[in-house]
């Protein structure tokens, strides 16, 4: 801590700021390592920043590992090790501290700790449970702590209101115990962070829409999202009030959930059909701007936000602003996306004549999105879970993983042939790269009797299917009704 | 018909083929124009066209003005006219006709009459009712007089199968009758025909997708496809078979409906938060690629295909092909897209206290599109007969229309300064340009009591609505939140 406020005073003098960061999870810490990354007009570092988090087992390990100069996740993206490590080592202005008390010196507060959703899987709005005191916890640390003229920056993806209902309401009264009665500038600017090769591009030169809870404060926020986002070639958008922007996010990311919920009603029809639905979205995504975001068939959806946004969004609606509007096309969206994986069920099922009982199965992938070691919400787990209950013997396999922190009881097997060799059924499940440089004779393995392959996620060639199949395995996918009419799964 | 022969010999002994387009409608007469067009590479005609239509009393006019080298519909592409007169009277490869047997002529016989859905408001399966048997009596004619060797190539939206299950039997019947056995070509390419200022070059430089029913159809297919469009920027897309490209049509348009209705609800939800959902939705499509299709609020959904075309998907998976699959997103937008006049119906009543009884009513639009004179399905039509049922007096006004076919018991009033002067409510349908370039004074007209507005599709802006208030007006709007929270209603 000492080490931090002298390096404070030493920015303060050179008349630099000071940037905290709440929160250094997927978002927090890209965004501290960008943030430290900006430079004055003669190249000097900006800011000098703060990343703080909870002083839990993991949030310690992630405080020590910044200020290593270490990415605290395993990325695709080498850019946020380097940029960790310019600034923690090299220019040393990014630390990272569980010390809410640093909030004190901190010009801007950049709030980017989880607004967490605790139960993805129920669908009405009486049912939807968030985790409000943890965030309220959070934003007292802040309003106890921070300099009376401090920016308040919430990047966090929250109930639509929560800026004005929630956030400015527990700021005014953890200032009011400390006797400011001064104004409370705030501003709610959501993230598009995405976790893959272009992670830290995702901040750094990406849209970026803002909106103050009155003028100075949006004054406020448009200088420093300028600071380190790249607006000439991404400009920033404006919106009129946080409400404004609070909704934009969870309509955004409830826009894609519904999309990708919508394409299943047509892969079901199309495999009933003898119909390739992959090579029909194709032709059908050509027309640019209006079909051309149309989804393939797939798996099911996973991550950290496209599971909860919605859901968020009703909460808001019916519990936090009392209005009686619902979002049933948003909300049945959400349910379709989180049975999907019962469909590949079926599928393997079907090649199985309806009895998965003692069946060795391989599952590979588990992560939420293909070549990312991030198995947040994934839908394998709740595919492996109904495996297990029908009985089957279930490994799993996954080049971006080591371990699978949410199901540490399932058999992660590291070794793909090996993990075919002893199963008598493999579903590929993730889009990774490795999988779909296996090629045929790696995907049949070397066992006597070949596998039965279920691909929910067009991992397999046509002409791979037709050497498989005639190789002995049988085959179903997921939107691929023209290997059903070819008869790959008899 | 003498004349139509000896054209037809005189194209016949150059080598040249025989074209004939079964139904001059809104694809049809343009798809006539623009093959009409098509060049041999020395600059000549490459086809003798001939559109047959049958003899309706607007089927007639249509083939008169073809035949005069007039367009038989008002558009705004001036390149319609420009290219029917050219064929019609100056290059003279192009006869409109009401004369099936035309049809021994033909080496390609493209079917462009209508498959129709007969009741848009039903949404269950069961209760879809379809126009098959004047669609069956169309085929059985080409079937009846096709040369043996024909290409019938099917650009109608049809259900999912009616290539395999409706059209092939039924040519193979006819053709049997006639004691033909020799093999039938038959393939499907559906248009993306847009009656707007593009309306000819939405065929000739737009994307295009067919299918054949076996391999020397899909040749045929792409030989006579590739003639007259432009396939080097615009690559034909081919697919497996017809079902695939009648699927992959309903696929498409069922989407934009879906999208269409998703943004519904969030527009409910945006007025009761006072939120300015027109800003967000701009704010949120800059992402290209996965949301910049992302829909406005609006008035509703018309036209010929978007009301039908999940009905008709629906009406394959449960009738024709007889499966239990159902699209219950897909017809639940359906059902609210059908609904969505309702709520401008509901901003009506409440600017008026919830009564509308002999109050004057002005419906500005009547069109289903924004500058196009086409009212087929609009949804004016539910939204007319709601206010009438509540006792208003209705006129509407729209700058495209010279009557109104579907409602001609409804005052179409021409002058739009006498309608609002007349009125004690105006109501916003349709996006014309003329609307957007009003102004504050024609649209607050010059009557003692200026008139309620209710603007459903975004044609006043801010500044317009805060001087129409100003002035006396009282406002709202669908998707515009902020007005409501400016009180601009009171």
């Amino acid at each position: 801590m000492g080490d931090i406020v002298s390096k404070v005073k030493s920015y303060q003098k050179q008349g630099k700021k000071i940037v905290a960061v709440q929160g250094l999870g997927f978002v927090g810490t890209v965004l501290a390592a960008v943030v430290a990354e900006a430079k004055t007009p003669e190249g000097e570092p900006r800011y000098f920043v703060i990343g703080v988090n909870t002083p839990s087992v993991t949030g310690l390990q992630k405080i020590a590992q910044i200020n290593s100069g270490q990415a605290p996740m395993v990325s695709p993206d080498q850019e946020l090790p380097r940029l960790l490590h310019e600034a923690a080592m090299v220019n040393k202005n990014l630390v990272a501290t569980s010390d809410n008390s640093v909030f004190a010196f901190a010009d801007v507060i950049v709030v980017d700790i989880p607004f967490a959703v605790n139960n993805r899987d129920r669908f009405d709005p009486s049912g939807i449970e968030v985790g409000l005191p943890a965030f309220e916890t959070a934003i007292r640390a802040v309003g106890r702590f921070m300099k009376p003229e401090a920016l308040v920056l919430v990047e966090t993806t929250v109930p639509i209101g929560s800026c004005e209902k929630i956030i400015l309401p527990l700021l005014k009264e953890e200032r009011e115990k400390r006797g400011l009665s001064g104004p409370i500038y705030l501003a709610h600017s959501y993230e598009r962070v995405m976790p893959g090769p272009h992670y830290v591009d995702s901040i750094r030169k990406y849209w970026r829409t803002f909106a103050g809870m009155d003028k100075p404060s949006a004054v406020y926020a448009e200088e420093f999202l300028s600071s380190f986002i790249d607006t000439s070639a991404y400009g920033l958008r404006q919106l009129a009030n946080p409400t404004a922007s609070e909704l934009a996010k969870l309509l955004e990311n409830s826009y894609r959930a519904m999309n990708i919920a919508w394409i299943y009603e047509w892969t079901l029809l199309a495999e009933k059909l003898g119909i390739n639905l992959f090579e029909v979205v194709d032709s059908v995504r050509v027309r640019k701007g209006t079909h051309d975001n149309m989804r393939y068939p797939g798996f099911g959806v996973g991550g950290y936000c496209l599971t909860k946004d919605s859901l968020l969004a009703q909460w808001s609606a019916s519990v936090l602003l009392k209005t009686h509007i619902t979002l049933p096309m948003t909300m049945e969206a959400l349910r379709i996306n989180y049975n999907m994986p019962l469909h590949t069920l079926d599928l393997v099922r079907e090649l199985n004549h309806g009895d998965l009982a003692g069946k060795k199965v391989l599952v590979c992938g588990i992560a939420y999105l293909p070549d990312v070691g991030d198995t947040r919400n994934a839908p394998a787990e709740q595919f492996v879970g109904e495996l297990k209950k029908e009985g089957a013997q279930v490994m799993v396999h996954d080049p971006c993983m080591q371990s699978w922190p949410e199901r540490t009881e399932v058999l992660l097997e590291q070794d793909f042939s090996y993990g075919v060799a002893s199963s008598e059924i493999v579903i590929f499940t993730v889009a990774h790269k490795f999988y779909k440089d296996l090629g045929v004779e790696a995907i049949r393995g070397d066992a006597m009797t070949p596998p039965a392959i279920v691909d929910a996620q067009n991992i397999i060639t046509d002409e791979q299917a037709s050497l498989l199949h005639k190789s002995g395995c049988r085959l179903l996918g997921v939107g691929k009704g023209h290997w059903r009419s070819l008869g790959y799964h008899l």
